[in-house]
């Protein structure tokens, strides 16, 4: 089997692999995020090390944003705007490439961890779906026609409007940009500010759970009616609070109140809003995924 | 040339056109939409006229909806639940291929109408952008990876929900399934209801106009945020108020606060946010162009 690298760049923790696919992982490590140069050198050394084993065909990195994506651009493959310190115009792809002389490809995190799941996970060949990272912060990706969502930039589902009854939750939201967007008032840290302590620490049958699913059905349906996808991935640490998905299923079905007459979002809502199969390892096996799609070896678009 | 239907049926009127394109249309008819059997015989009555100029090669619908797309579907080309009384159920396509012995072909009115606009309007060769109709109903479509929007169903975004401000506008909103969702909120109908007039005989500087270009913002934010499209139309009747655009895209980015960082949206948003090119034909057009690109002819996806 030809060998690939995958890289998840997150904002608290980068995971670099090396394979073919999720039963095929010959190297893996994760390590902390701390300044560009320390962080993208452990990566570059732990790929040098892997290319002692045999060549690596191409690399794909799943990146936090926002990022530069346009091929065209000379500041492709960078990390541009963000708040994070020290990481603004940081250049993921270059230290890589030089290493390698091998494809360097890269996409958001999100859309990195929905082709994992697309080519081996919760959404095997569905054409239109969209992933969704409830976390630290909040993104959206997806597989549209068969293609990841690009556009004028690329997705930034977290910062959408969503109504906020501010009698029932009078918190403000914690966006610099926005105050209380999606990600202002349902992302963890919002939920941390909200209620004083982690979202871990909050008790199964606290209020916050439900309010927690009353904004990611409302963020949900606003999916549902503009893109109606297939299925629906709910991945990130939030959503791995037990109880959370039937919640968010039943409040999505209560706003749709019957207008979208399907049975996905009828009787096989559980098969419709789902978790993630590859689980916390959808990003970097999506950036493998990527890394062999732009081979030519396997993926969307590929027939 | 090759002759190829094109019929925009609209709840309140359907337009019959014949030719290859806007500069080649040689028979049109427009006439009002009442019950099904009356509506669909009129079509039937002129494309059988037109068919002794010669021979049609294929026809293309754009409707309103729901309706069913799936076409491994027994109702693939009916209108489904329809609230607008007799048409539910309704079958459009059957009575047209009967006559015609050519491909008929169906999809929303407003990805009939983007397609019109991406192939001859105001979103020439853009792989991704949005249509939204901002009229009696509201309702989007458009391209994304250059393909129409589809999936478990088609979308349906007018009934996508946005922040509604009670002590700003207490208004509850018309849409009879989830009250004040954006076309509760925005649509023609809300807007008569709210003022207790049409829109078209609200002043120019009556107060209507901010409240309705903050509702369309919140709701292409929503859409920019999601989709990241790399244009926006915006047609429908309400969307001919004269100044309605500028406030449109002043909200837009005060809303969007400097977040996306691109000039399409901080200095170029003349040209970001744009009203169709077409008008009224893009829907009629588009459908044109859908047979001829389901016939090889055009469109695209064609390479």
């Amino acid at each position: 089997m030809d060998r690939y690298g995958g890289v998840e760049a997150g904002g608290t923790k980068f995971v670099c692999m090396v394979g073919s696919g999720p039963e095929d992982i010959s190297a893996e490590i994760r390590f902390p995020t701390t300044t560009p140069a320390e962080t993208i050198g452990r990566a570059v050394d732990f790929f040098r090390e892997q290319l002692r084993s045999g060549p690596i065909r191409g690399v794909g990195i799943g990146s936090f944003g926002p990022l530069d994506l346009d091929p065209a651009s000379p500041a492709y493959g960078f990390i541009t705007t963000t708040p994070k310190p020290g990481w603004a115009d940081t250049d993921l792809i270059g230290p890589l490439r030089e290493l390698l002389q091998a494809p360097v490809v890269i996409d958001t995190d999100v859309n990195t961890a929905a082709l994992g799941e697309y080519l081996w996970g919760a959404a095997q060949g569905i054409q239109q779906f969209i992933y969704n990272t409830i976390g630290t912060g909040i993104g959206a990706g997806g597989i549209i026609n068969g293609l990841p969502i690009h556009g004028m930039l690329h997705p930034e589902t977290g910062h959408m409007r969503i109504p906020h009854d501010l009698e029932m939750d009078p918190f403000p939201g914690i966006c610099p940009f926005h105050g209380d967007c999606f990600e202002g008032l349902a992302s963890g840290v919002a939920l941390r500010e909200r209620w004083g302590v982690p979202a871990e620490q909050l008790p199964v049958e606290a209020p916050a759970w439900d309010l927690q699913a009353h904004y990611i059905a409302l963020a949900l349906v606003n999916q549902i009616c503009m893109i109606s996808p297939q299925r629906v991935v709910l991945g990130g640490g939030v959503m791995k609070r037990a109880g959370l998905f039937p919640l968010v299923r039943r409040k999505v079905q209560r706003f749709l109140n019957g207008y979208v007459d399907r049975d996905e979002v009828k009787s096989e809502i559980d098969r419709y809003i789902v978790p993630p199969v590859l689980g916390d390892r959808s990003g970097c096996l999506g950036a493998i995924g990527m890394a062999q799609h732009w081979a030519g070896d396997l993926g969307p678009g590929k027939q």
